[in-house]
């Protein structure tokens, strides 16, 4: 797959997490949602974009003293060569001792075009990673350089985050309640039906709001709810 | 018990988590406070009510495959059953895997007059259930379908929260450091002293922001600290 | 060590924890940032300054029990004798069930001139906290009083918190990532290191901004990269 | 169902766990198998029987101080109520901070012919727990009282139990391994299948022990493979 | 307190931690019990004697590197210095990354006629630990020296173990499930009010064995039970 | 490396985990010992070996349904290409909820010559892996089919186990304690000084068995000390 289509992003951007998980859901997709896995602030922007890998192994005194000859190569070409668009995810292990990225990196992944960054581990300098601008997904902040804890091992091989199998090319989306991962070859499919789940609920959401009950209307609607939909979508569009 | 007495459930509101557990403490109740449960957002008010409860078990694929039949009646009915100025109270077994409720649910029970909504699960799309004004209060954001990790079992038995014991019709009051259970055969007189707890506390904090020592202050008073606190309390009230 | 000298100090409130954890790393200092350990909220004010140290071990219904004579006697004794520019740093064994202290012995060590809090279980009040504008990082919120769950033991002895040991006199210095801490012998060098860091963080930043690639810029600096660093800071105080 | 018939219950005792997940997860259940479950010692016995199920809440002062009234009646009514060949299935939250039962329950059991009994907290006196010759299945050993943690709520509601829902009559089988969980509607099928992949991994057991190649034999069989097993299986029946 | 007498020392090595901490909870501990603390084999020989208590804090690279000075002395002083009959009781703060002693000090607490080891880390070795004969326990084997991970901080100060409060001299049991703390001032009631409930305890099982109901039985003697205890008690004695 | 030599095989089968993380702790190795991973029984025989590696990720719905092509493949292929006398080692990300190998494919290790198999997760049917006679290490049983929770990912890479990093090629030494990782390159130092060091711990051992102090015995000898090490070398190999 060489990219999302424009329609696709955007409506990934639109919908939130919780819808996209719940029309996985119907279709099989349980093992999709990171956990522990949020936003560095509330008030970073939603994500959506292809991934692209790197691994982190344990760091061992051997292979990774202060000094030793070209340790940093694998996080540097990450940076470097994460295809504009696509989301860098990082197989942490979980492990948050030791900083996955920083800010410089951050950076240099928007100065490049990069749709975002993920990992299981920790930021550091979170506050300059915020502001960068490029929307960023961890499990708590972490201030010691990653050879403390993590040495990189590869890039672009599948991986785990947050629990969930990533594999590169995967789809990869955020917002505020977390990160969810889609299939590249169902993704035009869900991120359609996923919009039109978000109008259905929009529409709920307001007639609740008005004081009618779920029966016949949420989770599952019922005929009468099913015509006022349309009723409410003629008016939301102008009566055309 | 029929209901919170409007000065009572004013009390609750005004004083905070750390001074009614401290008064339940001074009465022999320590197991009192949930862990691992906080408001979905730093702004999220404060919430007074009664209890009424739900339970969940872990998810099996013979019971919550999608489209299980009746699966969602429990959780609905929680929604239309739970009583006005009532708290619905989760057993989420602590897994936040998979949502407990979402926004619509969330506004459902706004609609219908609820105190407030409280899990030791997760929420989803949190942005949408603050959005209703409900007072919220959750583990961390999850978004995934609640099948993928839950099964709803039953309404309005004692449960677990947050490794606390809610009965249906204990009080449950919530501030921005967490939940705190009251058992409602003394929470008129829990609310009592600790809104005189909270006036003590105010005396003593510009206290100790003028200078003053804590020897003879706090925790304990000693007898110039109670006349001090005549006194400030007279000045507070125009000199009456 | 009798105290910061003022450029120390000034310098450890500029400097991030991530560039001060990457300096102490590379002299060989991996064990310094405590693990869980945060601000009460993002917006708490930086923190510099030693440590002064308290152990709570568990509490005992036998040593415990409310009104147990002399109970409270050790914490305030450390409010009133943590001196003023130190850091109160307070080893709860990780465990947040119940409070380490509140606002008004936050309150006390404001008044007194202190710079600052440090638990690695839970404060109670973490508004009336923040209000008095003590720096304060904690593992969580926790409301119930300390006897629920901790003795407090000593004043002043090496101690454990989030992992990392504090012995009294450390620099112990705290951003919205996290809290390190460091050896006093070396804290000059490290500071003054640290600051020259952050500069040339500054200027990869926005060299990365504007595009230009992390090769032979960061996280090492190449000999083209020196001399525009050279010329930066020459730009940067006017061309002096 | 009334209760499992003699082949069903001979063959579950012989079948392992192992085979009866393998065979589950084949008819799509794989949420089963109880984590962090395990017999009290390596030398426990297998077991099988019919789930009849107790739940634990926390406990909490006002309900569960020493004397409390009533308050052992819950348990004392499971090890009398729980029927001949059935196994007590108890939810205790995961929690071994106190004791779910001890060796008096356990022997009661026994002494009324049940089949086991299962926590996912622990036993107390699991010295005595084990000579009562009761499979018994914990996460580890704990002597406290059970009202120190645990308040007994009510008999034969569907519970969880180390992460797995037990619904009472569900079929539960343990062995070395751990406890595992299977619908009686199926039990029969499930039972049968196992014994012949049993004796399938038996031969392929032996075959790779002579030294043949897992490729075309295991997990899969291919064709030679499925001949030289019926071969097998007839020299093993004497030739007939 | 000068040292346990015979009698209760001989009394506790008899009753088991369950009806140990079923005498302290009725006198109100229920904080008695270590969590996570098991003995290093099964057939570990039960433990009873006073508390002497060595603190770990964590490691620091400028305080604990091989060969930094005087490092081992503490732990080598405690070894020498645990009075004979007393139990060294180790705070490891939960930590097992690293070993909190081995062998050869096992070895020397043995040949001094001390009466046991706790930590609620691990030991090193414990093939060798086993075969001194000293009852030892642990929360699970850790092979790496202790600087790794712990500094040894002082001696006989009241410490946390296993989530307990240990205060030099306080009296410690263990038997295969686990390791009980009794406060010494109350040591001889405790050990005398156990030694009767384990003899009704023996009395309730060989007639659950028979066959007789709990009712009336346990945990709460009735009438008629107390009556037949009696007659049990005079017929195991020789009908004296 | 080709493979380890006999007498360091033999050296390395004869010394203790203990001794092994002593000796690499003063070389400055620290992260070499694996934590919760532990022989599946008391009496699984010690191990030695060079290690070659297996990657689990997490399982997906669309990749690892019942079925799928090709899934079982990599874990065949590892069974069938671990050379004579390596160990197959698996980072299973420390996640027990599904079996990483069972007995069928450790028999077929065995039968191969492999000298072990160790992983972070668990293994099934440990009966049927213990009775294969092949060392075998994990965190705890897990009877769940791997697809369950684990997709095979790919062979030989570097990988973490256990929180340690696993490099193809490198030593991987276990005993009842635990596994230790060796760097190939110092193994036979590593041997050499650790079979040294076994002795004088014997001799210490016996000499604390005696009543010695450990004054100038342990862990540092003094001059004494040694000449009475030499003395007992002398004695114990017939005074040659």
């Amino acid at each position: 797959m060489a990219d999302l289509t424009p329609g696709t992003r955007e409506a990934l951007l639109r919908v939130g997490t919780s819808t996209l998980t719940g029309v996985l859901y119907r279709r099989g997709l349980r093992s999709v949602f990171m956990h522990d896995v949020s936003p560095i602030r509330p008030e970073t922007p939603r994500m959506a974009g292809l991934a692209f890998t790197m691994r982190f192994i344990p760091a061992r005194e051997d292979k990774d003293a202060p000094g030793a000859p070209g340790r940093g190569q694998v996080q540097r070409t990450a940076m470097e060569e994460c295809p504009p668009g696509h989301v860098l995810v990082i197989d942490a292990r979980g492990d948050a001792r030791a900083a996955s990225a920083g800010d410089v990196y951050a950076g240099r992944l928007k100065a490049r075009g990069c749709a975002g960054i993920v990992t299981d581990g920790g930021f550091r300098d979170t506050e300059g990673v915020f502001k960068t601008g490029l929307p960023a997904y961890h499990r708590r902040a972490s201030s010691p350089p990653s050879p403390v804890a993590h040495h990189p091992a590869d890039l672009n091989l599948p991986i785990g985050c947050g629990g969930v199998a990533v594999y590169p090319g995967d789809v990869v989306v955020g917002d505020c309640d977390g990160v969810v991962v889609i299939p590249p070859n169902i993704v035009d499919a869900v991120a359609e039906e996923a919009l039109a789940g978000t109008l259905y609920d929009e529409f709920a959401e307001q007639e609740v709001a008005r004081g009618r009950s779920l029966v016949g209307l949420f989770p599952v609607a019922g005929e009468e709810a099913k015509r006022d939909f349309e009723a409410w979508k003629r008016a939301r569009s102008g009566g055309r």
